[in-house]
């Protein structure tokens, strides 16, 4: 890639400037932000910035320069100079620099920074003098030599050595001389600095050939080109490659000139936020150190306090500061998170760049920006992460009270919030507490349908098996409940009752409170308290109401609604889902599983009684048993939806999966069926599949069992006429799960239609209803434009289209997919943001063959990937009218459907 | 659809003819072919085809005719009138027509034919005059009114009576006037049937409301409407969409002038091949009845007799027809399969059309044309429908062990072949039979359609009755199926379900022996052995090399070769499954699976053992056993080869599959690795998956496991240095099997490039190999141009593909296939023929983004579809570089591949 032929590659800050802040690609984001500073004016010290095309002409050219560069190095050291009063190597007043990367986006990796350099054996002494503080001198020396020995010159540890060589001198040095090994920095005077320096210098000859460099023009070439060498190496070579960041876009080297937070009392050094990026409070938030470069601040060595205290000690300053929040705010109209010197009290900006904030602190700035006028509303709905939205919604731990327990064990955390409660390791027995009042925790190996109740009644689920994308990870989140996932170190013994965590036993009915967003496990019970946006809008309280979080949470949301081209609906099985969904702003239901509704009460009985017949007309006796339930159950979500659309979809696990399995179970089942065990144990075994995803399932079992799905289009729409009785509206999608083929959904639509004439003349009413499918299964997605001649709309089930188009059984997938995003062959956890090469790829033809018959088909998604940003703005892109997903994640959709529409 | 304003609706034929053999779009089949015979000067009875442009113009406007029909109907029956000195409905000498049927496809389902028409009750007095035989005036009339009622009139049984209403009244008529219910239709004379014909008229008028037509012009009208409208009934809509047969093509009609075979013993009818249909000899062959109407030769009432006895009988008209087939197939260019009636010793033709034969007179008569230049050896491929190539390599009677056997009883040979099997009575229980893995005999009375099932269950078909024309014997040939018909000293009972052959008697499940070449039945099982061809081939047999078949099979793969674009390659894993595939004329293995290798003698010990280890370096102490094992194995394949490619797929099935399941093998793998059987129990319990096909296997396993991937790698390299040392050349591709993503592929291809370098310095020699993939994953087609950047070939895994493309899982599928091919939701089982419109379109994809990125990828396919002759033209259609099939599968897939060339 031949550099382009720019003869420009220099470009100065400080007191004027050649750059700017959009020129990120040239000068880095540090150059530009340095520049863009000195543009408005605030307090920079001079110096330049190295463009990235030198990065790109120096690994293209065998590690060498353009011709025109040295004389612009040397030319823009002269400026410095000359703004300054000071020489480069000068004897008597020299000038140091340092020397820093910056790259278009951040990127750990790289080489990061050299300081004091310009140092050597003559011009520290002549900065011991100007300073009047050999000591500062003397250890900048050190600092420099160690620096530069290590990334410039390639000093490393050696197989043999136990710490950093350098380290190993310092101890040796301090031993000699103070006699304790272990003795602090500042114990070393200026003298025993001195002769640290010459042993570190020693140190570089033996270890390299080369004398440390003495001139400091040879110290500036070096470092300049370890930077720009420090590009392609492997950390970067691997992190660039995990970030899709291309090569082609090097990295700027900033060279400026030294100032010093550690000259005495009214210096020091900072990092500061223009607000506080955690509650996102408009205060001045940050740390600072007296007398101390910044390099220690975020060392650790001492513990910094924070910026108000300077106010105190040094007001000027603090004043100046105050002054610069402001005009940087204005300027960049954003939080600044930015890093500063003070030197004899004169505050200096080293960078500046826009500052990370919690969800909290993202969404109260973006409020109070906007009644500020510092940004538009349509800036504010982009300025938040869409994910971090769900961080006010979670339930949380009182801070207080989590300070007092220690952690003792960790799982994936794949539901966001602080539950706590009396550890249950079965459903029913984690139903019968919670019945009788008790705060249950759910503890399983992992999680299946049959755990279903006692999910609900937990307040939080824990597994010991299983990823982000498990069974119980997939319903916590539907539900909103807490949940940690995976939780290796969790051994559970379902027989005695009892689970190990380290060395701590717990029973059944022993609290344990479990941190769903960090994954963090507790013994004992830890104080929760709900969210306000929660009590706000689910609980409709008050107080939670006139919290300046609920305001800003719906204040957002109504810029959402402004601003998006697609509406959220949500996955939900029960009107109390629903109302939650709707209070969180649905549109309507984009997935309502009616075999969930299975499960509940004695109608299992019934299903059961539906599976194991082995004729149509038992099948016809047990199935009538069902269609009040499922009236009842649809006329509960029609009520909760009020007039909106929601779509329903027909039968589509395997039947085994309602069947008992073990031997208790089938004893009780036939019992209650008057019919022997071993018919039952028959059926299961009959209906036992190598590969029940890929099996008799979906539209599958209505083709080969019509009278069920007849029964369940019956139920919906007696449902809608009793409804619409009550003069309120109703608007069901009927959709058809599994298609493969137009003719498979075909014969499901003459049901559908056929039933819904019989009721529209039985109830004397008119029914409004569309037909559908899911599309799923490959095949379904590649013959769209035929299954379009009979759906009127498709909804793209991303969770099994995504198994089926990577060959990978999500539940199977926990064995070898850890293993796949660390190699990188995958970038995410398909499961959870849509894979848009393969998956979408099909997406897009579905969405485009189905357009092809049936102009406006009607596009939606149903999958988990609905609620997932990236995943949203996907299916932005692919032009969907909306994106489905579970209650509690309708906010993050909404918030990322209106930046996908703002973008 | 509006018809063409043709005004030419009617093409005559007889004498001049304005139709010809080309014309079938609008003449239908055996229009265009009674027009064709008309100008090659054969007899044809004069007569008309009304054309397939008045068939859509009736159902097109309610039923009725284009303005000019009536006019053209008139003159072409005064034509005939002309030709014959008869007058249709005259009183003395009545020109009698016969209506037919004739759609461009032959097609079951349509009204067929009426004779006799133009009889009333005053041309049947003329008819008994001039013929001098009124019985057989007065019983043409009764059929007559008989057919016209039922198929015009619609005269259908109720739902109370047991019978077809006509025959009702014959039994009545016959106990009314002989006593007896049951006598022979013969018995009745002709005052008996005027009485008859009485009746018949009565019946007619009470059913419908309206009297028998008495006008022969309103009978002409009426039937030629009833053909009409029979192309839009039922069974004719569902026989179209079956098979695909678009609507618009309509159906014509036939009216013929009436000769009659039934006039004495000088007259006769008959069905004749123009060359033995079941051998392909060079022979006269077919069956005549003396005295008899076309209708009673297929209508099974009496056995006719073989067409040679014709030569005694009427010697001048069996020289006639001798020259007839001659005249035919030199004109025709195949063989011919006609209809005949001798009127007075003359030979009339009422129809022709291509002969099906059995795959053994298919290329029997291909090669003869040839040699007798007939036809070109381009048409004698196209010639031999390739699946029934098989029947050249199905096994024949032991010589030895036939000759310890007594026949028992003799039939027709209808189908050649040996078969042995259980005989069952009924389709049902044969069905079920043969799915419990039984060897199974269909015997029967005769057959009907709804016997098909059992016929295809049944690895041979005995029937008591009917000739070789009769429906076993037709379906037997179509579907190369063993048979022997007309088997009279068969006796079945089958309320008994039992059977007396002479003295023997045998009861449902016994078995028993058929030869369909010779006809001969045996007692018993008898032994059989490899066919002709495979004995030449296969066993080097100097005696089967020798004989016709094998001359003639050798014969056609030549011209095969010649023909073909791609190649035939083989799915085999030992090195006697690779000879043979050579022998077949395969080019090189297209998959040989290493693990099936994995199961012989001891090495399972290893593989568990690799299984077992839960760490790297006991896996590779496991490991390193396998690999002498292995090597041996390619050097096995290598030298099989002797040159050609092999494809070699790396380890493709989930672990598991590998490890012992029940508690004994549990317990002896855990005495031979000297560990507790619960540490196996826990691994085995381990690796079970939900969903195993989507689980953790193919490339996923040599991700986790790269040492195991490196040892069939080394073992593939190392086996082909040491062959090469042997001067025999090797060209291994390695396949990575289930690759979804490009990088998947890419650490694959790194192991195989390092191992290929190391085993060619350690050996000291050059190797020289391929790297490719399946594809038979959604996303690696969909991502083809990713992965050919990696890639040196593609092999499509349809198999995988479609059971993913369609969310199918093969081994769960038949609780829904069996459905699903009912319901007509697929045509075909998608796991034998490849679903071109969903899998093919992925395979398409594939290709081409394949070679979008590297021009001259090569592409195969490996799945069990490369042996299915639509698929292997469908691969030829995407210009595939071969296919691969299973060894026997070869020559069929070779034949298919030179059609697609020729096509």
């Amino acid at each position: 890639m031949a550099a382009k032929k720019t003869t420009k590659y220099v470009y100065h800050f400080g007191k004027k400037t050649d750059g700017h802040g959009k020129m990120k690609a040239l000068l880095g984001g540090k150059g530009a932000n340095l520049a863009e500073m000195t543009r408005i004016g605030l307090p920079v010290p001079p110096g330049y910035t190295i463009t990235t095309e030198v990065c790109t002409y120096y690994n293209d050219h065998k590690k060498s320069y353009p011709n025109m560069l040295q004389k612009q190095l040397e030319d823009g050291v002269t400026r410095m100079e000359r703004q300054l009063g000071k020489k480069f190597g000068d004897k008597e007043n020299p000038l140091l620099l340092s020397v820093r990367s910056g790259a278009r986006e951040s990127m750990p990796g790289m080489m990061d920074t050299i300081l004091n350099l310009g140092l050597n054996d003559e011009t520290v002494v002549a900065l011991a003098k100007s300073s009047g503080n050999p000591r500062f001198a003397w250890d900048s020396y050190r600092r420099f030599i160690q620096m530069y020995g290590d990334v410039v010159m390639g000093v490393q540890k050696l197989p043999t050595e136990d710490e950093e060589p350098f380290e190993i001198l310092i101890e040796q040095v301090k031993k000699n001389l103070l006699g304790n090994a272990h003795a602090e920095d500042t114990d070393l005077s200026a003298d025993d600095l001195q002769v640290l320096v010459a042993e570190f210098k020693k140190l570089v000859k033996s270890r390299t050939g080369k004398a440390f460099p003495n001139n400091p023009w040879d110290q500036l070439r070096g470092s300049v080109g370890a930077v720009f060498s420090s590009w392609m190496n492997d950390r970067a070579v691997v992190y660039r490659r995990k970030y899709n960041i291309p090569v082609e876009w090097g990295t700027a080297v900033n060279v400026q000139s030294m100032v010093f937070g550690n000259t005495g009392d009214s210096s020091g050094s900072g990092v500061a936020f223009t607000r506080d990026p955690a509650t996102g409070e408009n205060v001045f938030w940050g740390e600072f150190m007296m007398n101390a470069q910044g390099e220690d601040v975020v060392a650790g060595v001492r513990t910094p306090d924070p910026v108000i205290g300077l106010k105190k000690v040094l007001p000027s300053a603090h004043k100046e500061l105050l002054r610069i929040c402001k005009v940087l705010e204005k300027h960049f109209r954003d939080v600044q998170d930015f890093e500063f010197t003070i030197e004899e009290e004169k505050v200096f900006m080293l960078q500046t760049r826009n500052g990370k904030r919690t969800g909290l602190a993202a969404v109260r700035i973006a409020c109070e920006m906007v009644k500020e006028k510092l940004i538009t509303w349509k800036e504010a709905v982009t300025r938040i992460p869409a994910d971090d939205l769900d961080q006010l919604l979670a339930p949380v731990f009182d801070q207080a009270s989590v300070k007092q327990v220690k952690t003792i064990a960790k799982g994936l955390p794949a539901g966001p919030g602080a539950a706590t409660g009396k550890v249950y390791f079965n459903a029913d027995r984690a139903e019968a507490a919670k019945a009788k009042g008790e705060e249950v925790l759910l503890v399983r190996l992992e999680t299946s349908p049959e755990d279903l109740r006692g999910m609900i009644a937990a307040n939080g689920i824990l597994t010991a098996r299983g990823g982000v994308s498990s069974h119980a990870a997939l319903v916590a989140r539907q539900m909103g409940k807490i949940c940690i996932c995976g939780a290796a170190g969790v051994q559970i013994n379902y027989a005695k009752r009892t689970m190990q965590i380290g060395k701590l036993n717990f029973k059944e009915g022993d609290f344990l409170s479990i941190d769903g967003t960090s994954g963090e496990i507790y013994a004992g019970e830890v104080k929760t308290a709900p969210s306000e946006v929660v009590q706000g809008l689910l609980e409709n309280k008050t107080a939670a109401k006139r919290s300046r979080t609920y305001k800003n949470f719906t204040q957002i949301m109504a810029w959402c609604a402004k601003a998006s081209k697609m509406q959220v609906r949500t996955n939900a099985d029960t009107p109390a889902q629903v109302k939650n969904a709707i209070a969180f702003g649905a549109t309507g239901v984009g997935l309502c599983r009616t075999e969930h509704m299975f499960f509940e009460g004695d109608r299992i009985d019934a299903v059961r009684e539906m599976i194991l017949a082995d004729n149509e007309a038992d099948r016809r006796k047990a199935v009538k048993k069902l269609l009040p339930y499922q009236r009842k159950d649809f006329e509960g979500i029609f009520k909760a939806l009020n007039g909106l659309p929601g779509t329903i979809r027909l039968l589509d696990p395997p039947l085994h999966e309602f069947l008992p399995h073990d031997k208790k179970q089938i004893g009780d089942l036939a019992k209650k069926l008057n019919v022997k065990p071993a018919e039952i144990k028959k059926r299961v075994d009959e209906l036992h599949e190598f590969n029940p995803m890929l099996g008799h399932r979906g539209c599958r079992l209505a083709i080969s069992y019509p009278e069920v799905a007849e029964m369940q289009v019956r139920a919906i729409f007696e449902a809608a006429a009793n409804v619409q009785k009550k003069k309120i509206k109703v608007n069901p999608e009927i959709m058809v799960p599994l298609v493969g083929f137009k003719k498979e959904l075909e014969l499901q639509a003459e049901i559908v239609h056929r039933v819904a004439k019989e009721v529209s003349k039985d109830k004397g009413v008119k029914l409004k209803y569309l037909v559908g499918t899911m599309i799923e299964v490959p095949r379904g997605a590649l013959t769209a434009d035929e299954v379009a001649e009979v759906a009127e709309f498709f909804s793209f089930g991303t969770n099994d289209l995504t198994q089926m188009t990577m060959g990978m059984s999500r539940d199977d997938s926990g064995s070898f997919l850890p293993n796949y995003e660390e190699e990188e062959i995958v970038s995410n956890n398909p499961f959870a943001v849509i894979d848009q090469t393969g998956v979408g790829q099909l997406m897009e033809i579905a969405a485009t063959k189905g357009r092809s018959t049936r102009k406006n088909i009607k596009l939606g998604i149903c999958g988990e990937h609905g609620g997932e940003p990236s995943s949203v703005k996907f299916c932005h892109s692919l032009g969907l009218s909306y994106v489905s997903c579970s209650p509690f994640r309708v906010p993050v959709a909404r918030l990322a459907a209106a930046q996908a529409a703002l973008a």
